[in-house]
């Protein structure tokens, strides 16, 4: 079967992926653009439409991961758009006409509306259902291919805690945010389940991968 | 002046330097010996007296700088002794007749009692006072040398959000907790006064070093 990843999900040293105080204009809250700066500086940015240039090195190596076999994104109505977007019949995501998943995108909400087609081969489908009900779905439309789990960390922790996740690639950023929402939570002894392997950078993140042992 | 120092204090990845439920037999509860057994394969736990022969690679490197230039430590009620023991007039500590800290010892209790004097140099004062009270003597005692903090969680997050720690060595274990003492609580943007620096090992472990940026 098709294996379901994480990738360049990005936490602080105390665990949180996103900040307090969402909204439009600030994405992840108080935590700013510091959970992904690391990610700015790769060649896997510049190719994805980012400004600078960028590195090869292992930052690199680890984000050009994310795009590679996968047929289908699941993400959780927090990545979709800021609170409040479910009253905007008209809103479109945060992702802009020509969005960066390029395949289908199922959306998790408690509030679904019709599918929207977008730019560059981005479907965003909204879907009410539990974590194993969406993933059979994503599976039929990622034909054959991988499916991605793109956060934020409240969806991430569900489907980790229903053995649904197989790969999981997370970027500890040497910052303290204090508040938000935190990927532990309810994980505890995950490392029964999965092997980890941590890896620092010269540019100051880890990198943290767990790989579902074999049941 | 001084510096004042922490070393090799264990967390797990989601910030637990101790688990739930300690007890005389279980001192970091439900955590056992897992926070620690990347340290019980170094040549420094050897040295200290640890069973096995031990590697000098980069955990031991780490390890042993926990006694070179310390001249007296502070400790919390935690780190001296299982819940209850204040209750035991005749308690001398959960270290054994010759514990390894060789200096003299500040132990942080709001029900102090007479110092006791133990083998191999080490003897424990009982201290009701601030961080920087508790310091100041601490420094009296180390004449001229470093002051380490040995922890819990409880009492090194008081020093630091005091901003009286210049040098701190966490090491991240993979494991999640999911309860216990979190160091993090409370140090929300840690980041502007300490440099932040991260090294992964081949035991899986991360060794993070705070270094105080000059104020
Ligand atoms: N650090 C990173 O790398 C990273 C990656 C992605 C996102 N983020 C950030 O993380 C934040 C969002 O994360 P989050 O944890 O707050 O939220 P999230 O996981 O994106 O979304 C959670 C919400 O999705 C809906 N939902 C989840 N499961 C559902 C189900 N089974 N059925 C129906 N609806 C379901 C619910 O919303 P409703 O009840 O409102 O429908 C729920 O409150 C944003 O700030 C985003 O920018 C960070
Ligand atoms: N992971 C590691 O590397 C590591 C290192 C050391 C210890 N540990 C573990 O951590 C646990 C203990 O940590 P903890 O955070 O629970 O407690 P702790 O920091 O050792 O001690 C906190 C206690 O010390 C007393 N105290 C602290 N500051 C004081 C002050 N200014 N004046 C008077 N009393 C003061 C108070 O006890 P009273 O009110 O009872 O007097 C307080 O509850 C133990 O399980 C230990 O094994 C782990």
């Amino acid at each position: 079967m098709s294996d379901v990843r994480v990738h360049n999900f990005s936490i602080s040293l105390d665990g949180f992926a996103t900040g307090a105080g969402q909204s439009a204009d600030a994405p992840f809250g108080h935590a700013g653009e510091r959970l992904h700066e690391w990610m700015f500086t790769t060649r896997f940015w510049h190719e994805m439409g980012g400004g600078r240039e960028g590195g090869t090195g292992a930052d690199h190596a680890f984000a050009a991961m994310h795009s590679a076999g996968i047929g289908a994104e699941i993400m959780g109505a927090g990545k979709f758009g800021p609170p409040g977007w479910q009253d905007d019949p008209d809103y479109k995501g945060a992702w802009g006409p020509n969005p960066p998943f390029h395949t289908p995108v199922f959306v998790l909400t408690h509030r679904p509306r019709p599918s929207i087609e977008m730019e560059g081969g981005t479907t965003y489908h909204f879907l009410d259902a539990s974590p194993a009900e969406a993933l059979k779905k994503a599976r039929e439309a990622a034909d054959g291919k991988d499916v991605r789990l793109g956060g934020g960390a409240t969806m991430i922790r569900d489907f980790v805690a229903e053995g649904l996740v197989d790969h999981m690639h997370l970027v500890q950023v040497p910052i303290v945010l204090g508040r938000g929402v935190r990927i532990w939570d309810g994980l505890e002894a995950i490392e029964d389940v999965y092997d980890i392997e941590a890896v620092s950078t010269p540019s100051g993140v880890t990198h943290l991968t767990f790989t579902a042992k074999r049941r």
